[in-house]
């Protein structure tokens, strides 16, 4: 199937309207019409080479939603006209332990990324959600609960199940004590998740500006990192940080704030950290950890809670062809809260 | 009481003979004339202020086994002639959340160190095991069981309960898969205890040499460092890795090697870590920690357990006025595996 997408050529090249096939139906595909696209940091530092292992064409997007237009023979659980999403990885392995648990994203052959990927059969790279159209194997689409504003639901494919599934793995319940650094992307949609779960949130940033916004989403506290008094106060005080800031950092003031078992997990930075102390994990016995997305079965318990609570991003919603201009607002992170392709805007007639 | 013991006048003296008081029995007190006392890392550091936190003089050992000479008005647990032993803390405030679980190393106001502390009543500077006499509050005294090797038993009472504890921290099983990083005092210790829980074993080290002896002490494979084909076999096959490097150190290559959902702890490097990266830890969702010492009812179920396995450190005996050559030796790991000082060597008439 011909369609059409934006892609960027090269590091240097700005994205731009790139014609391309979509694969022949197999017997357990979906194919779908996009409808909408958020726009996470991870396609910017792709379509750039910021981490050095992109392939070109690079046509970035792993938060997708759309609306079935055809399946493939085998195909049960969706049909025409069904309202679908497709998140970060589009297959796996399907065999293995951790395939088995579904939890695809720690796939031991690797996953396969929904862009700058490789799929399984042809050994071709995936393209993503800057497109047209999408074709994707059963078993990686998602299922959109109904009362969800579709506009808005893109987002919670990476920056929600990123938030969301860190929160499940460290056990949060009703009153545990998160704070989350980073009111970005994905810092906003731990808020307004970690709130849904019943937790008491505390959100921390180095601007001030930024308590209003906090608290309107969902915050009991905010703590100024800035303020060297109010960390002291705060130290040994959380469960579980939820760490989303997506530059290189040190973790030192935050892991002081952990309580005795408590864990910093990471989900914003990808690369070599800053240096930090071993002390304050010694004396309080605290760790760090990573986390990726969650699985196909946990990322639909997060749509399904999602719809559940009534929660959904804050969204700004641009044109295809304004996705140059949001990526250079996105490094300066002008954006409240994340970016959404409205998909009508590209035509596919009317593009080269 | 008057006491003599070796201390550190500057981070510049030798250790050298020191004569002073041990306090009046208080009503909670066991005193105790010192039979053995092991030599830690922690000892030199202290005595040479590397950490910056060293009040002089400094009198350092915290492995300490004793046998009882008098006790307090209110004493129950011990009498006379029991041989009994003292770790690495003296004190707590004992009423605190952590201080009732049996965790008094996580005591919220901080536990007192047996060496260069501050006695919670007088405020004076603690004095540690590297002596003849010692005072300490019964709920921080120690019952060694009957069946050990007196001799040997010092050093469970710091490298001992240090890798115990994470090991039961992060439930270490029968087929566990436990790697042990650096064969030191440490590491020889959680190679034994792992060992004793029934895990399987493996000892890393940069140091081919050293695989005999790893696999005499208990391990099931050595795994040479620097080998990378070796290495990169090794990946995602550990539950756990109990780090021991007692050195600033990347713990990048060995994140790999932790399985999902695994943990590294740190037990040995004190202070600002290396760089390392996120990207192994988010694709396995693992975890870096720390841990502290254990608590005192913790330390009491370890030397319980190390009677019951048999279980007892390789140590070299030395006299007290050997010291300074010990501690020349430990600094060129010079040592398998542990130094206990011989207390009887150090006679109170003779010395100035």
């Amino acid at each position: 199937m011909k369609t059409v997408g934006y892609a960027a050529l090269t590091a240097e090249s700005p994205m731009a309207p790139f014609v391309f096939n979509r694969r022949a139906l197999r017997p357990n595909d979906v194919a779908m019409e996009i409808l909408y696209c958020g726009v996470c940091h991870s396609d910017l530092h792709t379509a750039r080479n910021d981490w050095g292992w992109t392939v070109y064409p690079a046509l970035p997007g792993h938060e997708i939603v759309g609306r079935v237009t055809s399946v493939g023979a085998d195909v049960g659980r969706y049909e025409v006209g069904d309202i679908v999403a497709v998140g970060c990885m589009v297959d796996s392995c399907m065999e293995c332990d951790q395939c088995r648990k579904g939890e695809e994203q720690l796939c031991r052959e690797g996953n396969t990324n929904t862009y700058n990927g490789q799929d399984r059969v042809t050994r071709e790279n995936t393209y993503g959600g800057y497109s047209k159209h999408l074709v994707v194997r059963e078993e990686f689409v998602l299922r959109v609960p109904q009362n969800l504003d579709l506009a808005k639901v893109a987002p919670l494919l990476c920056a929600g199940i990123t938030t969301y599934s860190p929160l499940r793995s460290w056990n949060v319940v009703p009153g545990s004590r998160v704070a989350v650094i980073g009111l970005g992307g994905l810092g906003h949609m731990a808020v307004k998740l970690a709130h849904g779960m019943g937790a008491k949130v505390t959100v921390l940033s180095r601007s001030a500006d930024k308590k209003d916004d906090a608290l309107a989403l969902g915050a009991d506290h905010f703590l100024l990192s800035t303020d060297s008094d109010a960390m002291t106060k705060a130290q040994s005080s959380f469960d579980l940080i939820i760490d989303t800031i997506p530059v290189k950092h040190s973790v030192d003031p935050y892991v002081s704030l952990l309580d005795v078992d408590s864990t910093l997990v990471l989900v914003g930075q990808v690369g070599p950290m800053a240096e930090h102390n071993s002390v304050p994990m010694l004396l309080g016995r605290c760790r760090i950890a990573g986390s990726p997305i969650g699985g196909i079965k946990e990322t639909q318990e997060m749509l399904d809670f999602c719809a559940e609570k009534n929660i959904l991003p804050d969204c700004e919603m641009i044109r295809m062809d304004e996705i140059n201009h949001a990526f250079d607002r996105m490094e300066k992170a002008d954006v409240r809260y994340r970016f959404v392709i409205d998909m009508a805007s590209l035509n596919q007639g009317s593009n080269p």
